[in-house]
């Protein structure tokens, strides 16, 4: 039976991605007049990538990474106004304020009596913090773990330290990779729910051929899913 | 008696805001053919103060921070090659290698079969764990904890988490106000060892008068620091 359900936070329970998205398609019209907007794209891209060991994961680093590619893609030739209005998208883009998935509040008190829930969550701790804040969600949770990496050791630490067996645990969210992958390892379930957008680190990954593995259009059918599992289990415990 | 004993990172095992120190010295001379250098210096700190609460503790915002100074400073006359060489600079001190200060290794190895230590350090989860693994010293802890604020309620957490009664823990750190004032308060010893530089964020503390407040010139004299109170509490009980 599943008791314990971990759920992803950014493009799972809110926005995030469409604010790198809309953020990005504004640097490509900035530097329009340096560069045509595929080459900014692509620029933007490899500059990312190059410095997440550095910068890792965050918007941060992603506005640093904007002013580097600004710089590289006009030949030195930026602005200090242009400079400045990159910084300012970067600190828009940490004050927005947090938009929720349709339904998470009816989702999740729904599911806080019968389950114990966990917000598993990865990026730069303060901006998770106060995104968490920012949503007015933090109290439907057992427990908030923001973790470094999303792979089977980050899980199994997780699973461990709160005494939770696998079997029982569902993780839901909007990567394969990072949601879904390292948990049917473990032997738990694994939930994808796909977002418009995905994030330039996200690593790409097919459909698990797994029978704990699950895709949802929404969150709003998470319930049933759960439902149903449950039904499955007790027909199946029956024979 | 003491069993636990608690020790800052930054500053205090190695070198930090010398790092800070330096850069904004070089910010100064990059920008000192728009501004002088005591404006230069006067804004970054109240660019940083009002960053804070967006871009937290760290070397991202740091760098972010020095990149608005110079846009704000130069009047918008900022160019390319300079943006790009504060960026530079940002990224420099990100992948500085740890300097350790004198004896680190000593005392540790010395302390760790006696007693249990924690290194409790503030700030941005990547770059600390990234120093940590830099440093070489991970292995001589029993726990690493990354906080978000070093106030009361976090050392709270910290030695509730790991079942520390706090009169018999002892916290050292180059800060009163962030490793001496709340770990006197929940009843443990805060050991101060000053630093030459001070961090931009940090509030100033007068010493408190404090029977389980000690200073040390520096970490080498903390064995003996030790074996002094553990005397003297021999001595008391006694009695």
């Amino acid at each position: 039976m599943i008791t314990e359900i971990g759920f992803d936070a950014d493009d799972t329970l809110w926005h995030c991605e469409n604010h790198f998205f809309e953020t990005q398609a504004r640097l490509e019209e900035i530097l329009e007049h340096h560069a045509p907007r595929e080459e900014v794209e692509a620029k933007l891209h490899d500059t990312e990538l190059a410095n997440v060991r550095l910068f890792g994961y965050g918007i941060k680093g992603f506005t640093l990474s904007m002013i580097e590619t600004a710089v590289q893609i006009s030949g030195g030739k930026i602005t200090g106004e242009e400079v400045h209005e990159i910084l300012m998208m970067g600190k828009a883009m940490l004050d927005a304020p947090v938009e929720l998935m349709p339904n998470v509040r009816t989702v999740l008190a729904s599911l806080q009596d019968k389950y114990r829930l966990t917000l598993i969550t990865k990026g730069d701790v303060l901006d998770q913090t106060n995104k968490i804040d920012k949503s007015g969600l933090g109290d439907f949770f057992d427990r908030i773990e923001v973790v470094q990496q999303k792979e089977v050791t980050n899980y199994r630490d997780v699973l461990d330290r709160h005494g939770i067996d696998a079997q029982h645990f569902l993780m839901i969210g909007n990567s394969i990779p990072s949601d879904v992958l390292p948990v049917l390892e473990l032997g738990g379930w694994g939930v994808h729910v796909p977002y418009r957008h995905t994030a330039v680190f996200e690593r790409h990954a097919d459909d698990p051929a797994h029978d704990r593995f699950r895709r949802l259009e929404s969150l709003s059918e998470l319930p049933g899913l759960l439902a149903e599992i449950r039904r499955e289990m007790e027909h199946a415990a029956g024979r």
